[in-house]
């Protein structure tokens, strides 16, 4: 079965709003066999309700129809359904008594604009609505069927899973999405790696995206039997991993840098201490977003100014002056200084021009040299990184942290 | 003139992935002066990407649409756009040029994959890239105006704005979003005070959101003319600035409490640093996410472990087995270190349980203290904060950095 999802509202049409419904609903869908084969979203209007219900009607075997169901002359989408069905408006007493239930358990004033919820398409069915005012409406047009749930994400969900659910038809099979998280190399180059295991189509389908700095293997596999479903992709997995590498990060949305690092730090019992220049502070807070990161992660220096490389990290004044800030002997020094200073195994440091002011045509935005001083000495990486002050400084600090995460004993989860 | 926004990729109908960009578009149309009527999303499937810019060519005189645009074979919008338009994809050497030159320059490899990037409808015309390796396309079908965006929200919006906004047609109405944002009271709280102010409907349209920890009033003006459109959104900020004082951190999507923070530290030339513990950095990350916050910042210490505290800013041992690591005395005793031992003229401290180990009946998650030091000694705050580990952490910083944004004079801008 295809699905189609519209959101209703002038808010989001305008870009006032975000949808995050039709999200949650295909993931929902997905769960239950159902493929989203499109979002819309349409304004507050009458005849684009209507037209917009009976367009993908025709296209999809299930249409899930969210907001425009408030008390408001603005929300029209019950009147909208009913012009899609060819049908008028009835007051359903069943929903009117809940709402007035409701008011009263409230404590809230009834205004007589609430009465208007009740109000649904004659060949249509309410739906209860367990967190608030409006009731949803079921409807089938021609061989569609139509669910139609208020705009509150809260009141959406409980609808969706308390009632919609259990009504789709029983699943002809299972959806199941999965994440390969990846750093270290730009999308178009691991697409060449793995050329051979995307497909498109079919039972199992890969595909790449970039966001924030790091490249997703994204894998949707398709089929009768949950079990079935699980086998496929955890084979595509594993092949995709085996062929990348350490470029994979994690599996899943939750897979990243620091909580990669903070597993193999954990495991072989090693400490941490961090020197920022020009990252500020990113590279702790990307470490201790990892709840438990305290078992490994000492804590570090945010070193913005010369005086603080030199007084809090011990940075040599004489390479400050001779190099600059932003050089490999003082990037080098600060790791060196902060895995010392901290008593850590180790001491990663950034320095780098992060722009947009600062730049220089020997040192342009961009350059930022990471630093990693371990048990083997201090090593140095050069770095020219594309975009805004916001991408440089996470591009830069996963970096660093990757350095480290590479030079440890690769974890097999 | 009215535009429908089509956003290409599975990610975002199978709900793995959230669609920003049409709503950045809807904004930045509106004060273009053009009505976006209705939002699509659409799968990585060539039929399906033709057929909806076909579709929405025939209803709206502009069609953006994003993503689809990778060097990877699930990117399909080339292909389908050349099929909308019955032609053929020919390879545009000027485009074929860039992308080589931005490979060299950020000394990459080159995959031949990469060339794909530079094939473009024989009837339409390459848009330049500042930002990425994909070029945008323009397009005629009919009467509409067509232009294509790499689905990298970065890369999309530097092409709306330095390519495709200029080429739109002259504006017959202007509709102007302007956001005031709020720190230190709750959505419903700010709603109660301007509910006067508060309009659904009308020239000025009045509402507020809350996202990641702070409250927005949301402003909409239309007019014929773009000066009696400012004039009705400057009026209204007035008045709500007025009602609201010092909650008003800052007018614009910009506006944040570390950015009027340091235009604050700036106006009275003093220094700044800080010591924190559970937001592990997340403070010194948001002062210098401010380009020229080096002027007034000078870094900090990120005191993870009680080591470091002690170590790094001279909390007293027993100040750490007496009261533990988070209490109102350690908390005084980091913001007085870093301020001392940085030479600053005001030392920020947060130390807290973000979470979602870590509590005690006596100390739950969500225990934050904050404190200040500065010319007038040291002063706590304790915070009981709500939700996960991440808005815990964000809160508790925001906090801190809004302690001394209240001490600081005013600054009118």
């Amino acid at each position: 079965m295809k699905a189609i999802i519209i959101a209703i509202g002038n808010e989001l049409t305008s870009g006032q709003g975000l949808d995050t419904n039709s999200a949650y609903l295909s993931r929902a869908l997905g769960e239950a066999g159902v493929e989203t084969i499109a979002h819309q979203t349409v304004p507050d209007d009458r005849a684009a309700i209507a037209g917009a219900i009976r367009a993908a009607a025709e296209s999809a075997g299930l249409v899930i129809v969210t907001g425009g169901l408030g008390p408001t002359p603005d929300d029209l989408t019950r009147e909208a359904l009913a012009d899609a069905l060819e049908t008028e408006l009835r007051l359903d007493e069943k929903s009117l008594a809940e709402i007035e239930a409701l008011f009263q358990r409230r404590q809230w004033p009834m205004v007589p604009e609430n009465r208007v919820q009740a109000m649904i398409p004659a060949k249509a069915e309410a739906i209860a609505n367990s967190c608030g005012t409006a009731p949803g409406i079921a409807a089938k047009l021609g061989g569609c069927m139509i669910f139609v749930t208020p705009g509150v994400p809260r009141e959406m969900k409980a609808m969706f899973e308390n009632h919609i659910s259990a009504r789709l038809p029983s699943r002809q099979g299972v959806i199941l999405h999965s994440i390969i998280r990846l750093f270290g190399e730009g999308e178009s180059g691991v697409a060449a790696r793995i050329k051979d295991l995307m497909h498109r189509s079919g039972p199992v389908v890969v595909g790449t995206t970039v966001a924030d700095g790091m490249v997703s293997i994204r894998i949707i596999s398709t089929a009768g039997d949950a079990a079935v479903a699980r086998q496929q992709s955890d084979q595509i997995t594993r092949q995709i991993c085996q062929r990348l590498g350490r470029l994979v990060v994690g599996i899943g949305e939750d897979a990243s840098v620091s909580q990669a690092l903070g597993v193999a730090l954990d495991r072989v019992g090693q400490s941490l201490a961090t020197a920022e220049s020009c990252t500020g502070g990113m590279v702790g807070e990307m470490l201790t977003a990892v709840s438990g990161s305290s078992e490994y992660y000492l804590g570090g220096v945010i070193a913005y100014a010369n005086q603080a490389k030199r007084d809090s990290l011990g940075v040599p004044e004489e390479l400050l002056a001779k190099h600059g800030a932003v050089s490999e002997q003082v990037a080098a020094a600060m790791a060196a200084g902060v895995k010392e200073r901290f008593g850590a195994d180790w001491g990663i440091g950034v320095t780098g021009i992060a722009g947009p002011a600062g730049g220089t045509d020997e040192k342009p935005v961009g350059l930022v040299y990471t630093s990693l001083a371990g048990p083997d000495g201090v090593e140095v990486a050069k770095h020219s990184l594309a975009g805004d002050r916001y991408h440089i400084r996470r591009r830069a600090a996963l970096a660093a942290l990757n350095t480290l995460r590479l030079k440890l004993p690769e974890t097999n989860d």
